[in-house]
């Protein structure tokens, strides 16, 4: 009898078999996942040591049932079954596209975004990866963006304690994978799960000099088909099929419409797919966004400084609004690694109160280039701690999600929230001596919120019909306004 | 024997005439002036006390001859001649465009336009306005946004001393302009130009509550020929059609065609010409400028809060980018106008180091509803100082303007200069630890400019090649690289 499988971890089916032939183009094993009326059907993978893995993440309770099938006649026809049980305490599943411009996980339970960036961690010593596990235990970011392959970059010229190929006489052997490297890397997935982080893993990337930005397509696929074998049954995944997908010179459109489809087919959980783009900072044409209104994307994955422009990226695609990227707090040269930390929590506002989703990065220079951005390690600036205040903020909010309101005349469309219900009003770089906000039918109650000093100051009384805020007349301030009364 | 007059001042011919007829309606006058192989032909206009008068602004040193017509066999065939000599010192005469995106006085003197927005200070009383010219005087702008017409809006309820048309029994006879009004507009434009302001006069705004802005387009037409007639030699003058266009629901795109041609058609001096927008602060595309490509549009007068969209706008229009209006420095609740002071001087900066031209209002709440923005007074804020700070460091870069440079890379395109000679890097939000330049040939001095602190550090030595400059890593910083060799 195998033991119970709380819903959303992972079963693994693990099989024996030769490897006289080479277990990574040979060998093809997947499964057929039964419950009720629903079929999964997983590909395995070679594990090294003679052992084929497949694994499935259930997400539903109750008996699964799977047999095999393989062109090795000792994985073929394999049968079994196992139960699924609720979930265990703080597992919510993957993560969902939710009320067309927002996310939730499996289980309903919200998800608002606050992503960080950290693009190399996986790549670099075991030290330094538990440093920033550990740092990212009591940051406030819910999601971090990525690489599966080593970043060679200003600030990332180490070599990765693994590479993900094995070694050939001369450059890669492409058709072996590296074990060690996969099983550090999905260890390292693990762990994000377990501290509620998603694991937004980035599959291509343009910053290489080993040669994984240019392997081909045939060696491009084998390596999605590994990795969504190895990867795709831990719940907190996230596809991102490339960072700065447009600097990519050697994959053209059809390339990247190639890998989507590929994964959209494979990858029996259906988790999150997107694509993240390079442009110029100030270029305020969507056109060089790769287009995702497309089907096969689930969501923006935005490179841009203006997060201003999130309600126009709304109405543009349809789709829940991600900016991965809109420059990182820091110091170094770069223009986009080098806003203060005011400006970073200044962005993720606008995004927030425009119903989309700022993302965070840090690139203060260090005398060992460990900076969080690429490397990980340990956070240093100042906008961590403002970015957990509105995070608190939004996880407060009613049941429901930000989207645009325009309840404020001439107030640059920086209201957001839910209609009738609940106004988060941020001012930006605005510093009205007061605000007049029309109410919706019913009573309501409203606070001052200083975003960057991170206090919240009611104002007195309940309200109707109206509503007049004397502000202290500084920038950086937001207002927020709930109903009290639960009936009109 | 007539006075010679000053190059870029006024001739005026002033005659009687009868007033047996409605002199406004039914008396046509007119001088054809020549110079050399020039002709020029003013309409004149009725001054009041029996009195018609031609202007006109010489331009070119030497004789002008002139020959009226009139319908009036007394005002009719009346010639003469007089002397055009050198301009007063500080007389440059009318502002042209220069090198496609800049602005020049007629004698070939840069004009870097600095401007400012009251828009009915004229329509107050006396001593207010005797005081906004006052702070003029000493304050940092070189053009002012004025209307013609009082304005009825918030903060702007009082009734001005006098109006442009004679009262009837009820409401307006546009048929007779009321003769104190207009001395006194004039005499105010003529008051800015002895500061060296250029008045840009706004002919139509929507916000009106006395019928001035749905006159019709006959009444139209009279009024701006009128205005031109007596206002088109004063050389400080530029046209702007409206404030917020698109607002005037009374007027049609063919209204203001046909009012943009009149004015080309009429004004004997080719004033510069633009009309102003309103569109939503936050709305990126430009679709709802008026199209500035137009060839009877001079330059661009942009309401826009982001002000790094300048290159954009120069590449789509081919013409000078003059933002009027990129929010207010102030504190009233409405967003257009409580950016803080360090907002607004960021807005300029953004734009100048981009090749165009931000302007400046202030709408501070004031006990007696006197906001600078509207009725002029006194300045309260803070960027003024700043912004004089900026006009410095262009007047004192060598001979030519900014236009954008690409010369740092992932600079978020902010260096603008001189090609070869002369670099401005404007770091607005962001704050590099150190910033490298590639230089042109020759030898290179460099200093970091506090755009806040309005300091001017210098770099110690000279440079070739390349140039690192180490940077406190604080926002609001500036670069300024000269070219100290005189050949390369």
């Amino acid at each position: 009898m195998i033991q119970p499988i709380p819903c959303y971890d992972i079963f693994e089916l693990a099989l024996n078999g030769s490897q006289e032939v080479n277990p990574f183009t040979d060998v093809s094993i997947s499964a057929r996942f039964e419950h009720r009326n629903r079929v999964l059907e997983p590909e395995g993978f070679y594990d090294g040591d003679d052992r084929y893995i497949i694994r499935l993440m259930p997400d539903e309770e109750g008996e699964w049932r799977y047999v095999t099938t393989s062109n090795m006649p000792e994985l073929d026809g394999i049968s079994g079954s196992f139960e699924c049980v609720a979930a265990r305490p703080g597992v919510h599943g993957p993560v969902r596209v939710a009320n067309t411009y927002h996310f939730a996980y499996s289980d309903g339970r919200r998800h608002f975004s606050f992503g960080t960036t950290c693009y190399g961690w996986v790549n670099q010593p075991p030290e330094l990866q538990e440093q920033t596990l550990k740092t990212l235990a009591s940051a406030p970011f819910n999601k971090i963006r990525m690489c599966v392959f080593p970043k060679d970059y200003t600030y990332n010229k180490n070599e990765p304690p693994f590479y993900p190929f094995e070694q050939a006489e001369e450059g890669w052997d492409f058709t072996r994978f590296n074990i060690p490297f996969w099983r550090n890397f999905e260890q390292r997935v693990g762990q994000l799960a377990e501290l509620g982080i998603e694991a937004d893993i980035i599959l291509f990337h343009p910053y290489d000099r080993w040669g994984f930005a240019r392997m081909g397509a045939e060696t491009d696929d084998h390596y999605l088909r590994y990795t969504i074998a190895r990867l795709a049954a831990y719940r907190n995944v996230w596809w991102s099929l490339a960072n700065e997908y447009d600097v990519n010179s050697s994959k053209t459109p059809s390339d990247w419409e190639r890998i989507f489809r590929l994964i959209k087919t494979r990858d029996p959980h259906q988790h999150l797919r997107s694509i993240h783009n390079w442009i110029q900072l100030d270029d305020h044409h969507t056109r060089s966004f790769y287009d995702f209104s497309r089907p096969w994307v689930t969501h923006c994955s935005i490179q841009h400084a203006h997060t201003d422009l999130t309600a126009e990226w709304r109405l543009l695609y349809r789709k829940p609004v991600v900016i991965d990227e809109a420059c990182y707090e820091g110091n170094i040269p770069d223009g986009w690694g080098n806003i203060s930390a005011q400006e970073m929590v200044h962005r993720f506002w606008e995004a927030a109160v425009r119903g989309g989703y700022c993302g965070h990065g840090e690139t203060y220079l260090d005398p060992h280039d460990i900076l969080w951005w690429s490397k990980g390690g340990v956070l240093k600036g100042g906008s961590p701690a403002r970015i957990a205040f509105l995070r608190a903020v939004l996880e407060a909010m009613p049941e429901g999600w930000i989207d645009p309101l325009d309840l404020v005349s001439n107030s640059c469309q920086s209201s957001g929230g839910i209609p009738g219900r609940y106004i988060l009003h941020y001012f930006g770089r605005h510093q009205p001596s007061s605000v007049t906000f029309k109410l919706p039918e019913g009573e309501f109650c409203a606070e001052i919120l200083d975003t960057w000093e991170m206090t919240i100051t009611p104002v007195g009384g309940t309200f109707r019909d109206h509503l007049i805020i004397p502000l202290p007349g500084k920038p950086y301030l937001a207002v927020r306004i709930m109903k009290t009364s639960r009936t009109g």
